[in-house]
């Protein structure tokens, strides 16, 4: 007999089917034995009666999250029990056999079956592969696959090839600190922190391109908002006019994603109480004038040209007030900020780039680069760097490269922003920081 | 005046537009100057007569692979010169105003217009950003795009999530030897094999799980097939009726795969001259059978019960001539060369698993995983292993675990083996090897 999936059962009423997964809840109420089960589509009610003696014994001794295969029969569920608020809802199995496929080891130290775990994230790290079958938890994961694909597809339908950089890199770019180490044969070498030399090597061949790819972080952070490992959605366009095009390109992939997760996860943005407030266009901001604003409204100063998280989270309050918009874009930061490979603005002090703010966390970072090969080499310099360091990226501005730039984007935050998580490591299956390395 | 892309000009004949791209090739001929200028979708000629006083002037010191930006008129190219094997072959621009964007700094060692480059793979890895930018070799990395694509559509239409695991792990699992070893923070962590142990708790949460993702091999490898560094397409799903489902699902992927590539880059295939022999049914032949093929059709005897690349490319050969097909599946490997969670066959010197060889090639190793934690805790003691090390693994068979197994494919090798490519390197951008960290 081949297996259904809990989701068909509401076409198969009067059918005898085989389904199989977890006993999310079992209730016994002594002549009949209720079992909730748990399959990747969905959840049904099973009644198990005495009169189906063996399956009835098996349904006795079995409990929460065993692995199960039963046959039985769907019916319709009597008028007053059935709960409409869900699809299976209306039907119930009318079970004829049990065949159990695996136990249960131990007791479960919390009951997945809840609606909400209402546990310190600790335990829900610490015991994953158990709170990772909590419906809710588990909806953040098929909330996040639709976020990568949906990347994948619009930045496809713009002309961006995929591309896969190494991760494994022979000596510190961009600047040096906080780069794991790698014994790498005879050799040390690390770990990218992000692919934006390989991106930039991908417009000199295909113009547009994009990844999506762990990068790695030596940060001893201890926030909501960092890990030590994440999955950046990295983008790189040639030929752009300036740096607004690459804004523009990066609004059209937010809307997409927003878009898609409102039409195919609507439940899951229900179950988290998720709104959003998207305008027909963004919001752009100076840098300098956000500061103003943060100054002016709020009282809140920052020392020099530059926005903390605080900054971020009141300003995001400001342009949702202001431009009806989770969204803001923050630009042209200061040089002194920003990577050598920065594009200055026409005001060298700054230059053309941007932040995008969502729902009060910065989620990317991108801008112009510098193109022309003699001032990148003065870039460098300017910063009291050495050029040699960077000889292998250096290679490709004598070569001939467009006028570009792009953006690192950070996955995770995007769903934990959607879904507003307290913290990112929610929304990522198996998390890496200082302290943690398991499971 | 907004760009157009090249491949618009067979629709833009009389009109005035603005193309931008590199010089693919300049010829001289004194009154007229010939420019084949590229972008991403394709190549046109461009006409500089003298008449344009600042474009010829201009043209005259352009060389190959500048970055420019031209305007001009596109007209319908003189009959006896059109080249009907290529769409903008009947065009050809007549070029206005010529503005060089970006100018090429050395000679170059190469010239990438040529149809086919023709050069040591170590001096295509070694000028890589050069290379790419020649037709046939930039070619190979849009049908690779393609191949995970298609791998991400197909597995998404079959109710797989994607998950993004981990690379950073605590401790050398699967076995010890061949990671590399990474300083985190304090402590020592390696770089992930493969994400093996995640997909399985993949399997746990949410049955059907699939991942695209870099993989890290520590093994000193001098082969046209081993890098250090590639992108596996890995697969895992629960609730198996036995190891042919999973060798099933495979056979849908690869038959997808060939079939995109067929229908979206026929003329990059026609390029490298490759042809497929795909049957109805891929053939599945036991280990130990095809074994007695070698010797009895090949003369070959193999030491033990495990197969080489020689064994494997003449097997591959033979299920050609057999059975029509450039894919075969190896079955059942003696348990001594498969890991410890390898699920044994009905008799226990084998298991239920399976290489796929393509064109001659181990593309993936899947199988069938022990599900039950008794069983599993006897496999590690049997190998003389420690049990403690595997303790964050074993946890989630205490959980409850459906019958399941999976596969590791390595996406590179499939498009070596679709284009026919003598090495693995020649399909990965900037691949690791022993020797090899830069570019």
């Amino acid at each position: 007999m081949k297996r259904n999936l809990i989701n068909e059962t509401p076409n198969l009423i009067g059918q005898t089917v085989k389904l199989s997964g977890w006993v999310n809840v079992r209730r016994d109420h002594g002549k009949i034995i209720f079992i909730d089960l748990r399959d990747r589509t969905g959840i049904i009610q099973m009644v198990v009666i005495p009169d189906k003696l063996e399956a009835y014994s098996a349904a006795k001794e079995i409990r929460s999250e065993y692995v199960i295969e039963v046959e039985g029969l769907v019916k319709e569920r009597p008028g007053n029990q059935s709960k409409d608020d869900n699809l299976t809802g209306r039907v119930e199995l009318e079970v004829d056999k049990i065949n159990v496929i695996s136990s249960v080891e131990e007791d479960l130290p919390f009951d997945v079956s809840k609606s909400d775990l209402n546990l310190p994230i600790q335990t829900i790290l610490d015991n994953r592969n158990l709170s990772l079958r909590n419906k809710k938890v588990n909806d953040i994961f098929k909330l996040y696959s639709q976020i990568i694909y949906s990347y994948a597809q619009v930045m496809r339908e713009h002309g961006f090839l995929e591309i896969k950089s190494p991760k494994i890199l022979s000596a510190a770019t961009e600047g040096g600190a906080n780069f794991f180490k790698i014994k790498y044969f005879k050799r040390e070498a690390v770990l990218a922190q992000s692919p934006q030399f390989y991106k930039q090597a991908g417009v000199g061949a295909f113009e547009r391109v994009f990844e999506i790819g762990p990068v790695f972080r030596a940060e001893p952070h201890f926030t909501t908002r960092h890990v030590n490992e994440y999955i950046s959605l990295d983008a790189e366009m040639g030929f752009i006019d300036n740096f607004g095009d690459i804004m523009n390109q990066l609004e059209v992939v937010m809307k997409r994603i927003i878009s898609d997760v409102k039409k195919n996860h609507s439940s899951t943005l229900a179950e988290y109480g998720s709104e959003f407030l998207i305008p027909d266009k963004f919001p752009k901001i100076k840098l300098t004038e956000a500061l103003e604003v943060l100054k002016k409204e709020y009282g809140k100063e920052m020392l020099g040209i530059d926005i903390d998280p605080e900054g971020e989270r009141l300003i995001s309050d400001w342009a949702r007030k202001t431009y009806n918009s989770d969204f803001v874009f923050l630009t042209h930061y200061p040089t002194s900020v920003r990577p050598f490979y920065a594009m200055p603005s026409a005001d060298p002090q700054y230059t053309e780039s941007f932040d995008l703010i969502f729902k009060g966390v910065e989620i990317a970072t991108g801008g112009q680069r510098i193109h022309n090969y003699e001032q990148l080499l003065t870039s460098i310099k300017k910063r009291g760097m050495d050029s040699k360091e960077f000889e292998s990226y250096l290679e490709m501005f004598k070569l001939g490269m467009p006028a570009h730039g792009g953006w690192g984007l950070g996955s995770e935050r995007i769903a934990q922003k959607i879904l507003g998580l307290n913290s990112v490591k929610e929304a990522i299956l198996f998390p890496r920081d200082v302290k943690r390395l398991t499971p």
